[in-house]
């Protein structure tokens, strides 16, 4: 497959939430980190990207979670680019623990943009060599995600530190607006096993967000759309356990 | 003075805002973390803290900045708990670059609380020991922090996330409603010198915020209030340089 690369990582407090676990902010931040360390080594990196005029933007992701690394926990993060076709990067993240124990599997989807324009790129197999991952024909196929049918909803506003330094809304943000309307109680009580989620259209900065959630109880289930206006952004699907 | 620890970190991308420099939360959160990081080996760490029934609280800060740390950055961070009296604790933080020149110099007031009652404890001479900190008669005097006169303010709400897993309102999070009401135009231009703020009140999850600010552009200056309900949570300054 392709070129494997890892970090270290120590959990701090502020990525950590009450229950003394990661955040999905951090916990994504942190294996984004891993693949843009991998990209720079590859002379890959965001601002040679840039130049060309493209960026990476996460289309789709899908997490499957065993335990949520732990405040002061020693992480590593693997990262492997699995294959690539005309318009879809797809690459896989494990953490681990001290151990070696796998905590957290994420696999995701990337496309390149044209910054100007905001369209698609495709994928160009120059760019892509140094990663050492097959190229393919094949379209990945992700789990359906499952739509809200009788949801509730909040409203945010995007926040100026909302944006990270490849000037847009960082994919791991629309985790707070996701999480947020769960409330304090349903997140002291539930812990996360699985989630899927799928970026529909980029978010910019002074947009209004409306959070649209619906809590399936009985499938220990809850459901998301992030929406811009009439748009849909976002959709996710997240799976809970009881603590 | 007192005993000096120091942590190394890696300024990531998402510590950063669209300028590639450091954000407020994240340089506060991390010098946070060295002070956190020594008192676990001086053991007066959280949790030996909590057990006591207490719990630290920032009470002023005054931070002067000759550089904002920057993407990639290897930055070290040195602590040094400068000296206490009945009630306060007084810890200055300084960051290096890799050249060992100074970036950024912030000093803090520290209070201990009750955790049940809320209330301000008095500071034991036992508890600081390891510190080596001295002891002493004199209540610290901060720079006077100017009112907001005549200002226009926003509102948002506490959300999940801004808990860390000490369980309450980080203080780092104020910055993001502080910085947010600036706006990207004024963030894009502008570089901050030096800040002092200081902590009237807690702020709860479920709160409604409203930030109040007012933009001094003669004077490169910008004035912010915090406000839950009527009360004052939270009052600072801070100094801009035009880029």
């Amino acid at each position: 497959m392709g070129k494997k690369y890892s970090i270290q990582h120590e959990v701090a407090y502020y990525e950590c939430d009450i229950n003394q676990t990661m955040t999905f902010p951090a916990m994504l931040s942190v294996v984004i980190k891993a693949s843009s360390d991998q990209s720079d080594q590859l002379e890959r990196g965001t601002e040679a990207i840039n130049q060309l005029g493209l960026t990476w933007v996460i289309t789709q992701t899908e997490i499957s979670i065993d335990q949520l690394p732990r405040v002061g926990e020693k992480i590593t993060v693997v990262t492997e680019p699995t294959a690539f076709n005309k318009f879809f990067c797809y690459r896989s993240f494990w953490i681990y623990d001290e151990a070696g124990t796998q905590l957290v599997k994420i696999d995701m989807a990337f496309v390149l943009m044209k910054i100007k324009e905001r369209k698609m790129s495709s994928v160009s197999p120059e760019l892509m060599e140094p990663y050492e991952a097959p190229q393919v024909k094949k379209i990945q196929r992700w789990e359906k995600i499952e739509p809200v049918e009788n949801g509730e909803s909040q409203l945010y506003h995007v926040r100026f530190y909302d944006l990270d330094s490849n000037h847009h809304v960082n994919n791991a943000m629309y985790f707070n607006w996701i999480i947020d309307v769960l409330g304090y109680d349903f997140m002291v009580n539930h812990t996360p096993v699985a989630a899927k989620v799928k970026f529909d259209k980029e978010i910019l900065y002074g947009n209004d967000i409306t959070s649209v959630y619906q809590i399936d109880e009985d499938n220990g289930k809850t459901l998301h759309e992030i929406r811009v206006g009439d748009q849909l952004a976002c959709e996710a699907n997240i799976q809970w356990k009881t603590k």
